[in-house]
């Protein structure tokens, strides 16, 4: 019983190399529409999807809950017909949340504020810290700060971030995140409080890890969703004037004060794990395919658009290829433990299968919307097979870009070592809108866009799999 | 210095009866555009909702917050010059919210679900309670349960509102709230939890007030937000699967189950309170146009759409009314106190005023999306005005509806009463989604639908002022 996607890859897996060395618009039938691909049985990655968000829920890297996905993970992967599924550990040190709350508490009435707790924070303890209010328009105007205006503050981080397409100001906004609270710390601040990074207007604010220097010592880390930011912004406006005097400064503000509890915790070394699982190539001295994602997620939603759908639709166009006929590369899929809190899994898997060849690399951690964009980061030798990939998937919607392929997190180690890379840009306009935070849930994903994911990653799967010694390393 | 709002005004209210009593299309400007509505300069009613959200925020019933607030209306209406500003105080009993944490126990991974308490919730202790889950599809489905379904167990409620531009759906899905509780109850449940009434999807669970009847021990009562209901529903199906044997039902289900940590007080009786401001009319004798609101809003967000937003459209309707010349009846505004936790304000102010004559009564309390629609229930003396104010209306895009007007909630005892009503239906259709949760905060208001909503008030509110004495009682 065949259906229209595998008549498909059967075509664009053919074995005959004059197939695939010429291009494939005029061999393939016509792409399936939107409504067309909706209405579809073949719904492999949403049953991966819905499975693992409902059964196991969030799953933070290092935690029972990280085990028990890694052991449902070996069980499906199995079930599905790959072959060596194993679980592949690794150790990593483990933070956990604990309880959180934050309050603006003057000079007006106390009003809670929702807030969340950056991996890596540090405890103000059961108590909790008070303290006024250092502002910084953005990351940029924290660095360039004197220490007496943060020394003994809460150092607040503003600097509402956009949303874009290709999600290309996660890395800018991002700053603040990443390493605001390591700048405030070394400046004396008590503790920081982000914006956060994310472009929705509903009080569940976005979490993420911050990294502090070594030798720099952890403060109380939190971000702040961005109704609570404005309303935060507007009564420092306010407290600014409510209370002007003579001063050098022209007048004295009247102190914006926060009271913060924060109680996570480092729970020290523990075990993480990679679950890989492979559909073993015809020719064993070819080198494998790596399509990956990270199964670890934060622990505020189900982990669903971050990274279900990615390992899903990895998962399901290696199993539509595998179903099509076995083909030439063996096709290796990392589900990657850790990525979260520190891309752990992915260096673990460097550090094991490193040094061993890899054709070439991509990775699924972009959500569930659609792919709108290829971009390659191949050889020389390739130039012919890139022609191909990006006419097969063009009927489906997704345009060539003109920048080099980035990889992403868990194959970046491998990716920075030259192995070749493929990225499947997926639409980001509404990922920051659900990133981190209690959103990202099951009822997020689009099944229609989920499905194009899965059409567009086999055909490039099928292709690569069956790529020549030639064109890939 | 006449502004283009205060123009349309003058000629609105024009003294001369032969104007009044001709449809007013002619004699009016054109109307103006959405993009004219949002560069005007006249912002009351922004800053009264901005001011009252930042400044304050959230005001529950009966504490510190809404007397503070109480406090700042009546500066804010004295302020704006209206004459007989004051705050009429009167007791009511005060239940407030406590720390609210639910997890999904078993037969999974225990995952923590976003819950609200409801108003009157009893407590489950600080240790909280832990049950099998008894689940209803609907509030019918829980009336027609046998009993031992429900003894011992927390019962949940699903039935998913959907959203309507009128808001037509409160009632019908709202009764899982408003009695959900109470029926669970008198049946033997330890805890009622429901699928949040709201038309969101975002983990921000929408509270509101549950109601026992006398004599029935008040329950734990819960909501969870419409992602936690949609996880609860996908593990009670796969609980449902996971243990089949004999038994008359065909199979023994594997129990869902849940804890809930819900530790809300009543605090007893407490003083709450009606701000009432008037612009005076130049005829001691006319009966007067009532404007309402409430002031008190849940504690969960700062009360922005609900109902900052219709006291400062009502406020800054009169104010124009007021600054276009004096007119006829006195214009009374009603900024409500406790109406959300059981419209005690607007019972206070009838036992204090209901034997007085009043000529009309409107209430504002749907947040700030457009008026789209205006309904009568007016004495049959009051045929030419409807058609006047329809006229009125018409250019700012409002339609004249079929049905009798509702009245509202604070004014609910003066329209059954016998007092005319006027509603100004607002465009509903988002608003449920914000209804009652954290989310409801300022961002949220567009500032020109606010001004439209301000802008077909004043216009209602300036021939209501002006109407004849043959027109209304």
């Amino acid at each position: 019983m065949t259906n229209p996607i595998h008549a498909r890859l059967l075509a664009l897996a053919g074995t005959s190399l004059a197939l695939l060395s010429t291009p494939l618009s005029a061999s393939i039938p016509p792409p399936p529409g939107a409504a067309e691909l909706a209405q579809r049985g073949d719904d492999i990655a949403w049953s991966i999807t819905e499975d693992l968000t409902t059964e196991i829920g969030p799953r933070m890297a290092g935690t029972e809950a990280e085990a028990a996905a890694r052991r449902w993970a070996v069980a499906r992967l199995q079930s599905m017909g790959f072959a060596n599924v194993r679980d592949e550990p690794f150790d990593m040190p483990v933070w956990v949340r604990g309880e959180e709350d934050a309050w603006l508490t003057s000079p007006f009435l106390p009003q809670k504020v929702a807030i969340t707790a950056l991996g890596t924070s540090a405890s103000t303890g059961a108590k909790g810290i008070e303290g006024d209010i250092a502002y910084f328009e953005s990351f940029d105007a924290l660095v360039a700060a004197p220490e007496r205006r943060v020394k003994g503050k809460i150092v607040f981080i503003d600097h509402q971030m956009a949303p874009a397409q290709d999600g290309s100001g996660y890395g800018y906004y991002g700053r603040g995140r990443f390493t605001g609270a390591n700048v405030a710390a070394k400046k004396g601040a008590i503790a920081t409080v982000i914006r956060a990074i994310g472009t929705d207007d509903h009080r569940v604010p976005h979490t993420g890890g911050t990294n502090f220097e070594p030798g720099v010592k952890p403060i109380p880390a939190g971000a702040i969703s961005n109704p609570d930011a404005d309303q935060l912004v507007r009564q420092w406006k306010r407290a600014q004037q409510m209370r002007k005097s003579e001063t050098e400064m022209g007048y004295v503000p009247e102190p914006l004060r926060m009271k913060l509890v924060l109680t996570p915790q480092n729970l020290g070394t523990k075990q993480s794990g990679n679950v890989i699982a492979e559909v073993p190539g015809r020719d064993p001295a070819a080198s494998p395919v790596v399509v990956a994602c990270h199964l670890d997620s934060w622990d505020l939603g189900t982990g669903a658009i971050d990274d279900a759908a990615g390992c899903a639709i990895v998962a399901a166009a290696a199993k539509y290829v595998m179903t099509a006929g076995q083909p030439r590369r063996t096709i290796r899929i990392l589900w990657a433990g850790a990525e979260e809190v520190g891309v752990f899994g992915g260096k673990a898997y460097f550090e094991k299968h490193g040094t061993e060849k890899h054709a070439v690399a991509l990775e699924s951690d972009f959500g569930a919307d659609r792919v709108w964009r290829i971009d390659f980061k191949l050889p020389d030798s390739a130039t012919a097979l890139a022609d191909r990939l990006a006419a097969a998937v063009m009927p489906f919607g997704v345009v060539r870009g003109k920048q080099p392929a980035n990889g992403g997190a868990d194959i970046g180690a491998l990716v920075q070592a030259g192995v070749p890379a493929i990225d499947l840009a997926q639409d980001g306009t509404r990922y920051f809108d659900l990133h981190h935070t209690p959103d990202d849930t099951l009822d997020k994903i689009d099944p229609v866009q989920l499905r194009q994911n899965v059409v567009v990653w086999s055909a490039v799967l099928a292709i690569l799999a069956n790529s020549a010694d030639s064109e890939l390393p």
